[in-house]
Parts: structure tokens; sequence; C-alpha cells
């Protein structure tokens, strides 16, 4: 099997959660599947110091730093095909709600990139499954509306999610919640874990599930 | 236990390499070690987009960078005391020969960090172990000279060591070299590996041979 990981940068105050990016890689792997890497080719919202948590006067590009993760093999996500792949995983990360959509800015009132958009939207019709870890699952919400995912149990985003019209399941740490249905699997990762091999579990918990999800008939 | 890990950026060809660094927090934090991380407060050598190959029109800081691979928790390595560590670990990525010495740009008349170096001493004259992944042990070579190491099987870097005056020795995929006398755990990690499962298995045996070394008498 063969997935999709978008990613929206490189680092969690700007860009993707990079352990639960690369914790994704390592659970494709490991489960003996192959995956390709996706950014959008789009400026980042903004640039913060990691060190200090302070925004930079910088600019850079969401695809340019995500390929510091992907080694430099990534694409642009538009040339992401659902056909071409067993589904599609999003890490989390605050690059997911500045960049893939601006929930972070905009809250209730986020606008999503469209090209992310489509590239949901599609999976999601082909009956392809999707992974959300983290913040990643408001994204999906916001997209798909009526789906069951988990952020963990972080009050005023379980209430952002059901406003968009999803479901929302409290979890603890490394558990995961499967929307059989419409084939989202969720889990809350760095919004309740505080060890990095607890984000290793999940993201293993996440592919796994993928899997199985993608092996049943649709 | 616990450990200390010297990050030299984020970014394989211009900083730490991503996935050896967080499969190194991954490893220490599996077998139920603690870390800290570290890296040096300096100007990287250059930036390179990652997407293309090529240097950018960009400074960054090496201690900046690297603290999205460590969530923000990360200390200049001035601050670094040997003896509060069990061990000192040094992921791979052209950051530690761009950064942290300047092997890259000036082969066998490279230049260290003088920070960056009183670390490596100090810890190894404490009798305590030193791990170092991919292209690293270039750099323990360079700084302690008459030990034994490994790249893999590279024969040109595996020639510098020797004229350094280290021992090279020549390891596969996910083997590891450990010189007992000087508690030097070394892997080749991405100078052969091919696949993120690899970088996960090395460094997980890097970390254990150091928690064995740090538990046998000095």
């Amino acid at each position: 099997m063969k997935f999709a990981v978008l990613l929206s940068g490189c680092g969690v105050y700007d860009g993707s959660e990079i352990h639960e990016a690369v914790m994704t890689l390592l659970a494709i792997d490991k489960n003996n599947c192959e995956y390709e890497i996706f950014a959008p080719n789009i400026s980042q919202y903004h640039v913060i110091n990691h060190l200090t948590g302070e925004a930079m006067q910088e600019k850079r590009n969401v695809l340019v730093e995500a390929a510091r993760i992907a080694r430099g093999k990534i694409k642009p996500v538009v040339e992401y095909k659902a056909l071409d792949f067993d589904g599609l995983i999003l890490p989390g990360g605050f690059g997911v709600v500045k960049n893939l959509c601006t929930y972070a800015i905009d809250g209730i009132n986020m606008k999503v990139d469209k090209v992310v958009e489509k590239a949901v939207i599609e999976t999601h019709a082909a009956h392809k499954p999707i992974g959300a870890l983290c913040i990643a699952p408001v994204l999906i919400a916001k997209i798909l509306g009526d789906v069951e995912i988990t952020i963990g149990t972080d009050p005023e985003t379980a209430s952002t999610i059901r406003s968009l019209g999803a479901r929302h399941r409290n979890t603890s740490a490394t558990e995961i919640a499967v929307d059989y249905k419409n084939k989202i699997v969720s889990a809350p990762c760095y919004m309740i874990c505080t060890r990095i091999s607890e984000i290793a579990e999940s993201a293993d918990k996440v592919v796994k599930a993928m899997i199985e999800l993608a092996e049943a008939k649709s």
C-alpha cells in the first residue's frame, strides 16, 4: 500500500509538528507501506522563532520548508491524485491551522486552501481513508462536515468541531477515533501526549487502522 | 538516565538530519531515559532550499532552527555540563560538517566550533559515552583522534577518518560500531540506510549500547 502524507511546513509553531510528521513516515514504513510527501506551494502565514516563540520578519514557503522533513522528496499538493494512493494522512502542528486553513487566526470563520480542500474531498469521494493527527481533524471537520473525529478533550476545539457539523469523541493520550463509515482516523497526539514515544504509538495505531480501512470493501 | 542530544540546525542539507534527530529522541524515550537538547548559538554556514538543493540568500541561526526539532525546549551548548548527563549523542546531517565543524568546506583542514569541541572533550574526559550518527563520527575523530568509529563504508570519508588518527570500521546499514575503551558508539544511518525504519533501528541500537556503557564501571 502507498499513503500520501500532507505537510504544512516544518516546525510545530508555524508548520508541521516535526515529531508527528516523522512518526507518521516511520509508522508507514514499519507497516511495510510506501509514502509520498506533499505540501502546498504557498507562503507560510508567518515564521515563528521556535526558541523565543516570537514572530520573525521573514517569509518562508510551506513546500520548501516541508522539504526539510521530506529530505527533498516532496511534491506540490496540486499534483496529488487520490486514485494513486491508499489513503491520505495529515500530521498536526500549527501549520495545519495557519497555512492549510486559517483556524488559528479566524476561528470558526476559517478559510481553507483550495488545493488542500480538493485533495481531502477527492480522497473521501474515492472512499479512501484519511488520517488526521493533533489539530488536523479541525480541518477535516471544516471540509467534510458530518464525520466523527477526536482532538483529545480540549473543550473549545471540540465545540468548534461540533459547530462545523462534525461529531467529537473524547479520547486519552494514545487512543484513536475511527469513523468507519467515512473512513476517518484521528488521534490527539500532542494535543494530549507529552512523550515522543506516545506520538510513535499514536501514529502507528492510525496507520494500522487506515490499512484495515483501505483493505475493507468500500 | 539522562542523555544530551546535540543538534546542528534543522534539515539534512544545512542542519541536523531530521529523521536521525527525531529517532534519537524516540530511542532515548523508549528506553525510559530522559533527554535535553542542545545546539550552538551560531549562524548556519548557509541555508539550502531543500526542494531545489540550491543555496538561498538568507541567514539562519543554528540554535533557533534546531529549536524546531526540540519544540522550543533547547539550550545553547555553552550551558552543557558533561557531569549532568549520562552521555552525549550527535545525530547526523550536513549541519555537523558545515556548522559544528567545517569538514564539508575545508576537508581535512576543518575548523571545529570551540564550544562543541569542549562539550565532546569534557564528556570523553568524564568517561561518559558519546554517540555519533551518520557523518558525525568525522567530528569525533577530529576532536578525539585515536578512537574506533564507523561512517559505513564510504572510502573517502573512511580515509579522512584514518588521516585524523582514528580507526574506521566498515559496517552495514543498521550495524553499529562500539569503541568500548573510549565509550564511542557510532552508526552509518543515512550514509547507508535508505528507509526511515532503519534509522529508528540504528538509533535504538546506539542508545542501548550507550546505556550499557554508562552502566559499566569506568
